[in-house]
């Protein structure tokens, strides 16, 4: 890590600038990285000490107990889309919004985000992208880009490639913590949309699209008015600022404990596991998921590789998200203003199942 | 990151659980990866909730006015060392400790730790000793192992090679964070002794040890007992245990902003950079540092790369930590009962410099 030596008067350096900058890349680093790292701040940053970590006063924050929520993720094999584009800054922004629905889900809103790019030699150009899209994600979700690392590894990573890691750290206030221990029978299953793949199954994806297919970054998608490139780099969205608002409208209750003054009882990021292995890890045991897999318009991205891939339903829907990013479990009586709420919030929601009694599993309903 | 999906029931998967582990793998890696997060718990961790994110319960801390100190890092080059010897659990340590050490001076306490490991395919022989090593230290430190990923990505990585990531949560009450900013004139330079390079200038090391002299793994160090494997690859070492005893019973002060009361004013975490690089992060700017070079005893592995690397002295230096990983600016009338606590906890300590009127530099002075 010997690039992320600072020398000499580094004295009120940020943790980031001292983590994230190879001084022999000169100033020019530094001047973006100052850019992006004002963009993406919190009042409860302190910025002014030391380099060796970030700080964050979370006295200052209104929590009366607050409960940390972490999370660890890397891009994946999508990096492989930004190599081969160099649209650095949608992965940037994957990472970042993929970790805040990761912490969403048990209602928690981001604080702060660090990060990891591990790479040969730094570009810095890809550099400056990279930190460009974390940045902006990390300001649309007010949340600080407090820290990072870029490691430069000869012979680790290919001339051209890197690995890029983000952890996040949110907070929710104890009684409001979501767990989806009372999902009950009856309650309803609001999809809210992708934009695409977001981030996974693009192993599977990229083996359909270029090898079964032959197509190129350039080709237009078969069924779409768009290129390859554009259908399959969208960005991850961040779901994290719509559910702050429902869960503050909508679960009034004195604790998340109880369903009493309370809609929203459970929230899933479907991510690696798509459907199947994403919503039992909030169902209740003796629940079931019933998912109307036509109930929700499908884009062309899934279109092309349900009709293409050669993968069976089942499959589909556990490695694809399949256009639904985040599905919410709620009270029957309320499904109809929170899908409301969602659109006008400007994310496209659809009524998706259903909860029934039963075992924790997830059945893919074909019947509109 | 489809590997990183758990399919079918995965209610009550703790985060690590969900992230850590391929599911194809089977049990065999969820039984040590159960053992590993059990030895490595807090009572704050709450792990009953389904696995997006890891819980960790603040309100159970003592803190009145928290500030969170985070840091993220990898433990670079040292890692050809792990492959090259199957001694994983080594470098599992180094990443926990390492980001121990770099919130410590700032007063913090860690309390959870996130890992990222990167590979092309998972090898459970690895990802268990990599657990055991991680979970080793995070015990050892009270700290929490709370989540983590291990991402899959072929041909990111070559065959028997990883990358590891490791990202820190610690705390510190707000008027106990220590900035530096009180050091003055005067004060005591204390060195904590290091065991070898920790995780820093292993390019360098590397590169004078098997490319220059030709050494292999299993060669005698010229000057020691042991091998180049052992001189190499010894653990960061953890001083933030040490160094919380040390400000509970040196620094009474009713705050850390003023001197008062208070006997320990900074600390510097030997890091990448070496003296030169990051005592200028805490040292105010109308102060120097002056290092006696010759006030503690070198281990074997540093006089060989000093005298046999063909390296310049400031640079050894900057690149090496020379033996000692942590420096304390301490109140001289104090300095004495600080190295003998020091001492009675088991870390080598000298009394290795100190600070003058100067302009934020550090002078390394050969007379003893």
């Amino acid at each position: 890590m010997a690039r992320s030596t600072t020398q000499g008067k580094a004295k009120g350096k940020k943790a980031y600038a001292k983590a994230g900058v190879d001084i022999d890349l000169g100033d020019q680093l530094k001047r973006g990285l100052k850019r992006s790292l004002r963009e993406a701040r919190r009042p409860e940053v302190m910025g002014t000490v030391g380099g060796f970590g970030g700080l964050f006063d979370l006295s200052k924050s209104r929590y009366d107990n607050p409960v940390l929520v972490s999370s660890v993720d890397g891009v994946g094999t999508k990096l492989r889309l930004a190599f081969d584009s160099g649209k650095h800054e949608i992965v940037g922004q994957d990472i970042v919004n993929h970790c805040i629905d990761d912490i969403a889900v048990l209602g928690a809103e981001p604080l702060f985000f660090l990060d990891y790019i591990g790479l040969g030699k730094l570009e810095p150009e890809v550099f400056h992208k990279l930190m460009k899209g974390m940045s902006a994600a990390c300001r649309d979700a007010n949340c600080a880009l407090i820290g990072g690392e870029t490691a430069q590894m000869g012979n680790f990573y290919q001339p051209g490639e890197y690995d890029l890691v983000g952890c996040i750290v949110g907070a929710v206030e104890k009684k409001k913590l979501l767990s989806g221990k009372t999902i009950k029978s009856g309650d309803q299953l609001i999809g809210l949309a992708s934009n695409g793949l977001h981030t996974n199954g693009y192993t599977l994806a990229r083996k359909i699209v270029f090898e079964q297919k032959g197509l190129k970054l350039s080709s237009q998608l078969p069924g779409s008015r768009t290129s390859v490139l554009n259908a399959l780099l969208k960005p991850h969205l961040n779901y994290a600022s719509l559910m702050q608002k429902l869960f503050r409208k909508f679960n009034r209750g004195a604790t998340s404990a109880k369903r009493a003054g309370n809609s929203i009882f459970g929230a899933v990021h479907i991510t690696g596991g798509g459907f199947t292995g994403n919503i039992p890890r909030v169902l209740p045991a003796k629940c079931d998921a019933h998912i109307r897999i036509n109930s929700w318009r499908k884009l062309p991205v899934f279109k092309f590789l349900a009709a293409e891939g050669g993968v069976d339903q089942d499959e589909l829907y556990e490695v694809f998200n399949m256009g639904i990013g985040m599905v919410l479990m709620v009270e029957e009586s309320a499904a109809k203003s929170i899908l409301e709420d969602s659109r006008k919030a400007g994310i496209k929601a659809y009524p998706i199942g259903e909860v029934t009694r039963g075992s924790g599993s997830v059945h893919l309903v074909d019947a509109i």
